[in-house]
């Protein structure tokens, strides 16, 4: 079934949409929210895609490839984004997105 | 059908989910964006709760009521936050949300 | 803003959701449900990509396209396998898919 | 953070959501799918509360008390329909429904 053989992708999946997340509650209490704004927007939109095709794939949607071809995007935006500020949050937060926008990559 | 009896509701619903997130995006683009956090956060609790409440009377969901118990606490906290600040998405947003706190209980 | 351009797109969306949803629905309770599994398993796919585009656009998201993309793949399908089944509800619900998959594909 | 106090809860609510799917999807699937339809429909409910309240938690929702009120109803009811069946799917299925109800009222 779909949900055992991408086992290691809802692993990566779920670890991108939970620094997501918390980049995105930890940039709404810093003081230069005005620096963070897209990031605040990317996290919201990367971890939407990412509890989105999360289940999708532990229901066995037919779509895996096409899903994770535009949740790849996503990450890969919202990795760029975060990596631009030295938050600990933001760093932490674009690794996970760089090895998921990876994971989606290969199976998309 | 659920959906039937309740089509004033989703219309409500789905009026409370766009001001929200019209305000969430309008927010993320205001030069005061640091007074607008909460409104933010709210702005997403709410869309997504009202989304959800939407989606799930329109395929029959047996817990309505218990939704929009929840519902109406979220729509009632986001209006509170937004009717303090004076740009025109969050006036416009309080008001969808009061409006729709009040249909959410009185069917919860 | 990107949800006043997608007016008649967020339109088209949300009566997919909303027939996938009533598919969904009143397949659940056919008494020859054993031939509607699939349907079932594509209204569910199609109503939750629907629905998600819908709020994407109106938060104003930076990736309407390639959601797009995916979203009018996913109400093809849908939309194939109801046309094959006699029930109003599929028939109204293939409908609506044909005539979102193409709004979909036209700004993809 | 409200992520970090909940982690336990957290791990529950995704192991309820992973069950609930893989039972919908296995339903689906099932010979005897007539007598699965309230499964099927129980499981998409809970499922969604479930990956629902887990991405809320993540994000610092202050609304964790009420929704996993919502969430714990859905779950005991999910449970009871689904430990009717024999298969193992829903056995298991039911067993972590109860143990999400469980967790969930603990702190509503």
């Amino acid at each position: 079934m779909a949900h055992e053989q991408h086992q290691q992708l809802l692993q990566t999946l779920h670890e991108c949409m939970t620094e997501c997340n918390h980049c995105y509650d930890a940039c709404l209490k810093e003081d230069d929210i005005k620096m963070m704004a897209e990031c605040i927007r990317l996290d919201r939109e990367c971890a939407d895609i990412c509890a989105y095709l999360e289940q999708a794939i532990s229901r066995g949607t037919p779509f895996v490839s096409e899903l994770a071809s535009v949740c790849a995007t996503i990450c890969e935006a919202c990795g760029n984004e975060c990596k631009k500020h030295d938050h600990e949050h933001c760093q932490k937060c674009a690794e996970a997105c760089f090895k998921c926008a990876e994971a989606c990559r290969s199976i998309a």
